[in-house]
């Protein structure tokens, strides 16, 4: 088994690769918690004006940064600048995932590995492949399964204000999710740690289509109940959608699963909430695009959602719903309309884990003979 | 198996017993959907003033209810009138509910039983019994077996505005489930059939001690991330109660669970949060309770709860906080502080199912041989 360098007691040398929003927030925790920090970023001015102000032109541009973070770049840092990191903390959109790491995969060594902390969400667009299928096909099975995963209901904004927040750490590896937790931990910063990275995964993705449902239900003019429905139902298609695939349907009662959704579904400051909004106010997707000033990641992920959940052949009426408006051009009123029109049922018709795609995935990463029930439900 | 009468096609003869907030919602929604409608009240005035103007004087006072509403009282319905009803709805606060029962089980004909639906939430003080005991003990098993439960998340106002709203509704006999599921369905009104009715009473008595402690988190002036983690971490530790008492995990997915935590945590609508809040700002629970005007189930409920949780013998670190806020004077600052503080752990420990309460009262209900595990997580 593949595992990280051992963390030193105190001040552990992280490169955060990416300086966007999460990125620069988590750069600055890590600087508040005492950790020496490196921060990545393409842009040559960018970098200039952080180490000369200790301010990010561009995100949270309020914040002063602590002195113990140097952004570094434009270049990819070298293979003896990340020898000597105990963490990479991988900030970077799925879809520029790929490209990243096969240029760093050379540079690591199995022998001296730092520890590999991932924090995007999504799906890559054309292949349908999760951050940690990207892993393996870039680094390997053993690095994929050494790769932790952190995910949870934290806007940047509040963590760097020190807002207490919690979240959820996930790896196949568990002494890599504990590494991490530790790395994170502070006490307005709770970690949790956990054994399904597929299922933290997921939900990071899904819950950004369902934003954009609670968006559309505020924006038609609806109220407290009809949020909370969605919000619930949304969960229970999560659910479904996730056990189908082979997560644990108890992944999406934490915080990466139902406190992110929780999150996102409720304010304004979710990009993928406003999409909704206004097209819930009869703006068009061109229109909203054009002026949002931002990338949607929900926009996206509901075309590769789409594709999975008639894929899997699970039922997921709001996402589906979610998707007819988005691309089909329906109008958002006959949506929900046909939403509540649906017949009864039960409430929660989980399918069976039959989960081929994460059979396929632990497969590829050498984890065939794993029972799928007893890793992913152990006390069921 | 006890079943009630078959149900006419249309045009039920309901029986609401209860005439305060939520009992006078439902009675409206099933007058609004063509049910012959009675609403049983204890208050002379108030059922010369509904059946006068067609409004409640205390409840949702600026609804017009449907005609086809008679208030009754104030003596409780003879048994003559009883026979003659097809469905029979208590809307009556949990202590309230074993004397009532008392009264009503001598007027239940076995094989005339109307359709029975509950829709109280809370744990009866000094026995800690559930609505399901209350009614094992009272009517007896047989019937405790066929009544079924309504709830999620639903503000009244909200649906006699006809706003779109969803609930779930369990009982141990699925086919009563479905009755009340068909009497209550509309386009806006959708209900989810179930067979947990212990989870969801559960949910819907603990719910109401997270919303405290949601109301406790704004009103010391934390942001949306706290909130998100008090709202995940409560669900979590609902639903290692209610897996300890033998109940299913997955209930406290769906409506009643984390649908109406959601509701409750997130209105300053919700008299619960409202006690929170106050106590967060500063307010003892002394005025808080004196200026309230109206009783906050939650705080008798976390009582209730303490009690269960060491029975059980579960880890329920934000029950156990509010529990000392409010009944031993600890400060609110210094809880939070204490809670963060918490060692890190894994995120979803559940207790193995061992459900000695559940158990016991299966017993009752001559349910001795089900096995928990297959009624209760058929899919996993």
């Amino acid at each position: 088994m593949v595992t990280s360098k051992p963390q030193p007691d105190s001040n552990s040398k992280v490169l955060v690769l990416g300086a966007g929003n999460f990125g620069s927030c988590l750069a600055s925790h890590l600087g508040d918690s005492q950790h020496d920090v490196f921060m990545w970023a393409r842009e040559p001015d960018l970098i200039k004006h952080f180490n000369l102000h200790h301010r990010n032109p561009i995100y949270l541009v309020d914040h002063d940064f602590p002195q113990n973070i140097a952004a570094v770049g434009p270049e990819q840092p070298d293979k003896e600048f990340i020898d000597k990191m105990d963490v990479l903390l991988f900030a970077i959109p799925t879809q520029f995932l790929r490209a990243n790491l096969e240029q760093i995969r050379p540079k690591l060594d199995i022998n001296n590995l730092p520890l590999l902390i991932f924090v995007n969400k999504g799906i890559e667009i054309g292949t349908h492949a999760l951050t940690l299928e990207i892993i393996a096909d870039t680094c390997g099975p053993d690095i994929a399964k050494a790769a932790t995963f952190i995910s949870g209901p934290s806007f940047a904004k509040e963590i760097v204000e020190r807002q207490p927040t919690s979240v959820s750490v996930a790896s196949f590896t568990e002494s890599e999710a504990v590494k991490a937790a530790n790395l994170f931990h502070q006490p307005h910063f709770r970690c949790y740690t956990g054994g399904d990275p597929i299922g933290i995964e997921l939900s990071g993705a899904l819950k950004n289509v369902y934003a954009i449902a609670s968006g559309m239900s505020d924006g038609l003019g609806f109220l407290n109940n009809t949020r909370a429905m969605i919000i619930t139902r949304g969960l229970a298609e999560m659910t479904c959608i996730g056990t189908a695939y082979g997560a644990s349907p108890l992944t999406f009662l934490g915080l990466s699963g139902v406190g992110d959704l929780f999150l996102t579904c409720s304010s304004s400051n979710s990009r993928n909430y406003t999409v909704g909004y206004r097209l819930g106010k009869g703006e068009s997707l061109e229109t909203i695009m054009k002026t949002l000033g931002s990338v949607a990641e929900g926009v996206s992920t509901t075309k590769a959602v789409k594709k999975v959940v008639d894929d899997l052949g699970v039922s997921a009426p709001i996402a589906s719903s979610v998707y007819d408006v988005l691309y089909n051009g329906k109008d958002t009123k006959l949506a929900v309309r046909q939403l509540m029109e649906l017949p009864p049922s039960r409430e929660l018709e989980l399918p069976p884990t039959a989960g081929g795609p994460a059979r396929q995935l632990l497969r590829k990463l050498g984890l065939e003979n794993t029972d799928l029930n007893t890793i992913m439900h152990p006390h069921l």
